[in-house]
This record gives C-alpha cells, structure tokens and sequence, in this order.
C-alpha cells in the first residue's frame, strides 16, 4: 500500500511549527483554526463545481487540496488520519458502511 | 501501510451497479452526480462546524463521510484514488507542497 | 418596494418560539446554531449545483432556502436584516461596491 | 421598504458589462459561471464560520458578501431577485413556510 497520505500527515506535522514566511503549513495554522476550517470548505465547494463541470484533471487537483488542508485540519485538533480511518474500517466491518449510511436521512 | 481507503475504493465500486434497495452507494449513485456532488459539499460544511465546535468525535465522524463520499465522487467520474495520491506525490515531490501551494492566493 | 424579505424576518422571529412541533423555524432554532449554520452551507451548495446544471427553477427554489435560512441564522444571533442592508449600502456608498470588492483576494 | 437589494441588483446588472479592470462585477463575470458560483459558497462557508465563532460582525459582513454574490449569479442565469422573492412568498402564502419546510427531510 502507498504511503502518500501518512507521509503527508508526518510532513504537516513537522511543518506546523515552521517559519510561517517559509511554510504554507505554518502560515496556515498561524491564522488559527477557523481559516484551515475555511478552506476545507472551499476545497470542497471547488471539487464540486470540477465534479459538476465534468473536468476531470480540474477534481484531481481539488480533490488532492481538499485531503491536503482536510489533514491540516485534523492535525490542528490533534486528531490521527488513523482515527478517521479506524471509523472508516469500524462502520464497514461492524455492518457494511452501506448499511450504516443508509440509514441516514440525506 | 493500511489499505483502507482502497478497501473502501473497491466497496464503492463494486456496489455502483448493485441493488439500490439494499446499497447506499448504488442508490446515490441512481440520483445522479449532482447528489453526490452535493453529499461532499454537505459532508465537508458538517467538517468544518465540527471543527469550529471543537468537537473532535464529530469531526472524525464528518471526515469519514467526507472521504467516504468523496471517493464515491471519483468513482463517478471514473478517478481512482491514485491519480489523487499521485498528484499530492507531485506536488511534493517536484518543489514541496509547502511552497506549491504558498503560492496560491487564500 | 416590496417587504418579502423583512416580512419574514418577523415571522422567522414570532415562530423561534412556537411549538417545535408545529414550526419548522422553532424546531430548527431548538437544534441550536450549529444545526441553523449547517443548513445555510447546505443550501449555499445546492445554489451552486443548481447553477452549474443551469437549472433556473432549481436555482430560484435553493436561493429562497439559502435567504429564508440566512435569515434564520441571523435572527439566532439577534442579527436585524438592516445590518447586513446597512452594510451593503455603507460598502456602495463610501466607494462603490466594485472597488471595494475588486480589493478583495480571491 | 428600503431598496438595497433592487439597487444592488440595478447596478451588478449594469456593471457586468463594464470595463473588467475597472468592475470587479464584470471581472468576475468574464471569468465565468464557475467561479461566480464559487464565490457563493465560498463566502456562505465563511458566514458559517463567523456564526459558529459567534462573530456579530464578521456575520454581517459574510452575509453581505453573499447576498452580493448571490446576485452576481443570479444575474448570470438572468433570474431576477423578484422570481426568487415570488417563491418565498409562494411559500408563504399557500401554506406557511414553517409548514413548507417542516415537510422537507434534514
């Protein structure tokens, strides 16, 4: 299995206390925890409009700034990708996350 | 390194073409893109209250939907996880995402 | 001019109230902020959907969600429709909109 | 009734034709749907960010910017804010917002 994802978390967390004039981590987080939550959003909203625009490269791409700041976010209140991944495995194994997500209203 | 999100990958795919009465993901799927589309802008907005609330269960909870659902996004699209891993390799790779994205406005 | 707008300020403000049972807006503003807020994101990116599949009717319909809960979020900050006026009008006013938003990153 | 929002909307409507160095409407209205329906979300993800910070002033401000925006996008599928006044007034008219909304799932 590739390691893109925990590589990255390590790379987060070593930059979080960085010089913010050298570092985007640094910069970010220095802003405080309401502008990392931000731009999760507006990743998001972008990988949305790539998805609804049918542009392929244009979701790669937002879908890769989305996970990257959705790590930068969770690093910000201490909190593992393992443990997101631990609930991903929980909701699959205890009763299939098909299961699981469809009892939830949309 | 763990193969969760590929494990998920793999559900997902499988259950595109399932029984909608029975699969979450066959049954989004059936709505159409601009469902899912709007389940990862939905999960992404529950991230980012999560966040703000400080609320670390929740957001794990959130981040697993938004990844859950952001993969289901790609699927629809024909994208697989890799092509996203594989331009977050780039970008580190080539000239560290720190200063790649330290150029993008905020 | 018309009063939609202001007259459903006072409604949104006689129903936060009322018997969550029979109003949506009680019911809503019982689920607390964070509720309300998640709702104004969710309806902010159906808007977004709406318009990238150039679905007027459908645009029409997420805009007045978007207005009608924007104006139940304000109201649970004890925020009046005037401010947010009074904002746009001091914005246009003191150096036109255009100039004052053009100085905006994006 | 005060005319914020008509005059508002008189003036994007007169501006997306101006001079995009000069109008920040007609800038951003060259740079296509896309990016207008961007904004949007991007700006109601930071009025939910000002709301759960309990920012009062922050949330004028977000909620002016997208009631701004809103607009913009409006404008660009030529839908006039009447239409979607109309349908909040539909709304309540027929059969009460509260009871509107309050069928509508979560």
């Amino acid at each position: 299995m590739r390691s893109t994802l925990f590589d990255l978390e390590k790379t987060i967390s070593e930059r979080r206390t960085a010089d913010p004039a050298l570092s985007y981590v640094a910069k970010l987080t220095g802003r405080g925890r309401a502008k990392i939550a931000q731009k999760v959003g507006e990743e998001a909203v972008e990988a949305v409009i790539a998805a609804m625009a049918a542009d392929r490269d244009g979701l790669v791409g937002e879908s890769a700034d989305l996970l990257f700041h959705l790590l930068i976010l969770l690093g910000d209140l201490d909190i593992p990708l393992d443990a997101v991944l631990d609930e991903l495995d929980r909701r699959e194994g205890v009763s299939g996350i098909t299961e699981k997500a469809a009892r939830k209203p949309d």
